[in-house]
C-alpha cells in the first residue's frame, strides 16, 4: 500500500488533476453558454427547459475523470492536452447523459447525484430522458469539430467516432448497463450454488462493460486524436479496461463501507439483489483484486517509459483505488 | 388536387419507394445480425435483452422515409443510393430511438405503434430506454463507418457527423421535442386571447425541429457523403424544412380525422391541450398550408432539373401530405 499512500499525498498528480478540470470545467461551460458565433454552441432555438436541464448536470461537478484520461492519453502520445479539450468534454457529456438516465425511475431510482437532486427530480421525468438524449447527441457534433479542427484525415476521425460509439454503446457501457439490469434479484442462496460460476462471469462482463468501455474509450479517443500507433493504442486500451475494472469494484466497496454523505448517493446496491465484488468476493478480496489491476495497469504502460503524462496515469490508477468518493 | 391524384396512382413512384424500402430492411438486418467478422455488427457480448429490444423497434416496419430520403438525395447529387445505404440505416436508427423514448410513460404514454406494442410494453421502461440510447449511439458509428467505406476526406466526415448530430440533437429533433413537452396544457381560451401569436410561433418551432430537423439532415448527409455543392445543400435543405412541415401537419390532420387503425396508435394529441395545426388553423386551412408547403418543397428541386431521382423526391413530397397513416 506504498505507492496509495504516496499517491495521497502527491502534489503535483493534484495539481495536474486539478489544471486539467479546470480546463475541462471552462470548456464545458465555453460549449453551453457561447452564443451565436461557434458553429457547436447552443443557439438562442434550443429551448431553455432542455437546454436548463443538459446544464444542470454537465456542470454538476464530478472528477471529470473521462475528460483527464482522454487528455493524459494524448499527451502520452505527443499530442498537448488542450488540444483534445473538445472531445474530452463529449466524453463527459455521455458520462454525464449515462447518469441521467440511470437515476431514472425506471433504472436506479436515485433522488441524489453528487448531493444534489438528479434531473428528473428537478425538471420531471420527460425532461431528463431528453436532456440525457441531447447530451448524447450533442458528444458526437463536439468530438466531430475536434477532429476537423486538428485537420484529422477521413479514416482517423472515421475511428474516433467509432471508438468512442463502440464504448459508449451496446457493445459497451450500454451493453453493460442492460447486463446490470438482467442481472438484478439474484439471492444469496443462488450464489451458494450450480450457479456461482455464471455470476462471476456475469459480474465481469457487468462491469468491463458498465464502466470500463467508456474509460477504454477516452484513452483511446485521446490516442487516435493524437495519430498513436497500434501498440500504443492497445497498451492504452489494456490500462483503461484494468482501471476501469479496478474503479467499478472501488465503487461497490464504497458502497458497502463508504460514507454515505461523501458520496451524495443512497447506497442502494445490496437492497436489490445487485450483483457485487464485495458479494462474490468479500471485502478483502476484492480489496486485493483492485489492487492486482492497479499493478496490471502500470505495468500496461511501460511502453511510455519515464514520460510525466504517463506518470500521471499511473497516479490516477492508484487514485480511482484510494479515493473515498 | 391533380398531382396528389396522379401521385397516388403512380407506380414508378411506388416501385422506387418499395425498392429502396427493400433495400434498407436488407441492410438493416445485416447489421443486426451479422457475426464476428463486420466491426460495425453485434458481436456476442451484446447482452440478449437490449440486443433484442433495439432488434424488435427497428424491423418493426414504417415507411423507411428517411433512409429513402437520404438515398435519394445522394442520387440527386450523383452518388448511387447503395453507397450510402449504412448512413441510412443510421438515419432510421435515429428515428426509431426517438420513437422509443417518445412513447415511453413519462412523455407519450403509447401503448401502440404501428399497430405492435411498444418498446417499454414489451420490455419494461428500463430496457425501452437502454434500446433507444444503443440505437441513437450506434447510428453514428454505422454512419462513420460508411464515411470510411466511401473515402471520405476528414472536413467530410466531420461534416456528415455533425449534420446529424445537428439535426437530431437539442437544436433539431430533441429540442422540437422539448418544446412539445413545454407546449402541453394549452387551454382553448388563451388561443382566443392575446397568446395566440405566441403560440402560432411555438407551434412553428415544435414542427420544423420535431419533425423537419431530422428528415433534412438526412437529406443532407446524402448530400455530404455525395460531395455535393453549397447550392444543391441549400436545395435539398429548403425542400427538407417544406416537406418535413407538411410531414407534421399532415401527422396533426390524421391524429384528428384519420383511422385509428390504420394508423396503429391511439389519437391523443387532441386530449391533452396540445398545440396542432388543425386547432389553431382549422382542418381546411392546415391542408392547404400543407399544399403550399408542397409546391415550395417542388420549387426548391429546380437546381436538379429532371433528374429522375429528384421526380422521386417530388413524388414523395406529395405522398407525406397524402397518405392516410
Amino acid at each position: 500500500m506504498k505507492a496509495s499512500h504516496a499517491m495521497r499525498q502527491n502534489p503535483p498528480l493534484d495539481r495536474y488533476l486539478a489544471a486539467r478540470a479546470s480546463l475541462v470545467e471552462r470548456e464545458l461551460k465555453l460549449l453551453l453558454r457561447a452564443r451565436g458565433k461557434a458553429p457547436i454552441s447552443f443557439l438562442a432555438p434550443v429551448p431553455k427547459s432542455v437546454a436548463r436541464a443538459m446544464s444542470y448536470s454537465l456542470l454538476a461537478g464530478g472528477k471529470r475523470l473521462r475528460p483527464v484520461l482522454a487528455m493524459a492519453a494524448a499527451e502520452c502520445c505527443g499530442l498537448p492536452g488542450r488540444r483534445v479539450l473538445k472531445t474530452a468534454c463529449a466524453l463527459e457529456m455521455i458520462h454525464t447523459y449515462s447518469l441521467i438516465h440511470d437515476d431514472l425511475p425506471a433504472m436506479d431510482d436515485d433522488d441524489l447525484r453528487r448531493g444534489k437532486p438528479t434531473s428528473h427530480k428537478m425538471f420531471g421525468e420527460a425532461l431528463a430522458i431528453l436532456a440525457g438524449d441531447g447530451l448524447l447527441t450533442w458528444a458526437f457534433e463536439v468530438a466531430a469539430l475536434n477532429a476537423r479542427e486538428l485537420g484529422l484525415g477521413g479514416a482517423a476521425c472515421a475511428d474516433l467516432i467509432g471508438v468512442i460509439a463502440s464504448g459508449a454503446g451496446a457493445r459497451g457501457m450500454v451493453g453493460g448497463q442492460a447486463a446490470d439490469i438482467d442481472a438484478e434479484g439474484w439471492k444469496d442462496s443462488e450464489l451458494r450454488n450450480g450457479r456461482r460460476g455464471r455470476a462471476h462471469r456475469l459480474l465481469d462482463y457487468i462491469h468491463t462493460h458498465k464502466t470500463a468501455a467508456l474509460i477504454t474509450a477516452s484513452l483511446e479517443a485521446g490516442a487516435v486524436l493524437a495519430g498513436a500507433s497500434g501498440a500504443r493504442r492497445r497498451a492504452l486500451r489494456e490500462y483503461g479496461r484494468c482501471v476501469g475494472l479496478a474503479f467499478q469494484i472501488a465503487d461497490d466497496i464504497l458502497d458497502r463501507v463508504g460514507d454515505k454523505r461523501k458520496l451524495g448517493k443512497r447506497g442502494s446496491d445490496a437492497d436489490n439483489g445487485k450483483l457485487t465484488y464485495p458479494r462474490l468476493y468479500g471485502i478483502d478480496a476484492s480489496r486485493a483484486l483492485a489492487r492486482d489491476l492497479t499493478g496490471r495497469a502500470h505495468a500496461a504502460l511501460s511502453i511510455f517509459k519515464d514520460d510525466p503524462a504517463a506518470g500521471a496515469l499511473r497516479g490516477l490508477a492508484e487514485f480511482v483505488v484510494t479515493r473515498d468518493k
